[in-house]
């Protein structure tokens, strides 16, 4: 297709389009005379991508390009093809000024790497430090603790264990597609675009145990 | 204890305390003289939580205000307590400037509907509507949709689940608190302090669950 129609099928404007090309965002068009390019499937799949990170993620542009680098590689494992694309993006944590030395950051550091241990998530105690998800989970824990809310091993571990079926479901939709590249790109929209949907379903679990639990 | 007890047990500062005091988030002490007034647990354990909503949740003023009146509402049933003071509380949702009856938004509706009744969340489907969250899901399937990720019943059903799992969790866990107080006040620091802690799990049991597929 044209970049007219890539405009009019995917509901992006003209110009938003040629910004993306400009940037890197969207790969060029396969030329067909001096003028014309003709654009496909895939780019559509990348329009939609590159959009729900920067219209929905309010990911800058210098981070979409770097995760999607990672999406493109396909010198990279399954694994860390996938973990690249998620590592670059911006990950859930609360706005710190705190010092990363205190004691309820070396009690959190602990914590999870107990919590780790006894999951049996082997290789995420492996590589588990280079996560940025460990980080910030460190974090949120440290802030927790600081504020007076301690957690142990024994309070995280059905969580861990809810987020290792809800992993399971994100993989099992995931292997639907053709491609270590689609599943890639399924990969990312699903970190940005699926969590407002997880956190929402939790609080209306929480009303509907509530209302169970204690009446209306 | 005295005021510059409260401030030294808690680590906030006097000045931030008395803004507190007079911004009526904090409950003014037992007078005992003309200059002095009493603290006791329960104040240190509303700062802990005023702390939590203003510093790491970056709630405003006025919705603090409106949250902890629901939380020292005596009079709600302990269902309705709960929800008033977390439907209070902002909801995870993504910036939207989308009009809310295109056909995105109502595909969005039957979906939750068809989800409830598929649950069988009798609490939910009754008063679900009046609930911020169920909007704020509603808004977050819709953008799905839009982005060209639509999701299905059987897609999320698996979802909703393992967060009705993670509730009864954080149920049982406010429930070992001895007053309705202390419960509300639980519920809505883990609302606001847990999310974090949730989605980085989610974010490790990922890649957890890609090393165990696809090796490293």
């Amino acid at each position: 297709m044209r970049l007219a129609d890539l405009s009019e099928h995917s509901g992006v404007s003209l110009a938003t389009i040629k910004y993306y090309l400009r940037e890197g965002l969207l790969p060029p068009g396969r030329r067909i005379n001096a003028t014309q390019a003709e654009y496909d499937e895939s780019h559509l799949r990348r329009l939609r991508l590159v959009r729900a990170m920067i219209q929905v993620g309010r990911i800058p542009v210098a981070t979409v390009r770097e995760v999607l680098a990672h999406v493109d590689d396909d010198s990279l494992g399954l694994t860390f093809r996938l973990g690249a694309a998620l590592w670059a993006l911006p990950h859930p944590t609360e706005p710190s000024s705190d010092p990363e030395d205190d004691p309820s950051t070396t009690a959190a550091h602990t914590l999870v790497a107990d919590l780790l241990a006894r999951l049996g998530w082997r290789t995420t105690c492996e590589v588990g430090d280079l996560n940025p998800a460990h980080r910030a989970l460190v974090a949120a824990l440290a802030t927790l603790d600081r504020l007076g809310y301690p957690l142990d091993t024994d309070d995280l571990l059905p969580y861990a264990r809810t987020m290792e079926q809800a992993a399971a479901y994100d993989l099992d939709r995931m292997e639907i597609l053709p491609t270590p590249r689609e599943q890639a790109e399924y990969a990312v929209a699903g970190a940005v675009l699926f969590e407002p949907v997880l956190l929402n379903l939790r609080r209306l679990a929480q009303a509907e145990e509530s209302g169970r639990r204690y009446g209306l």
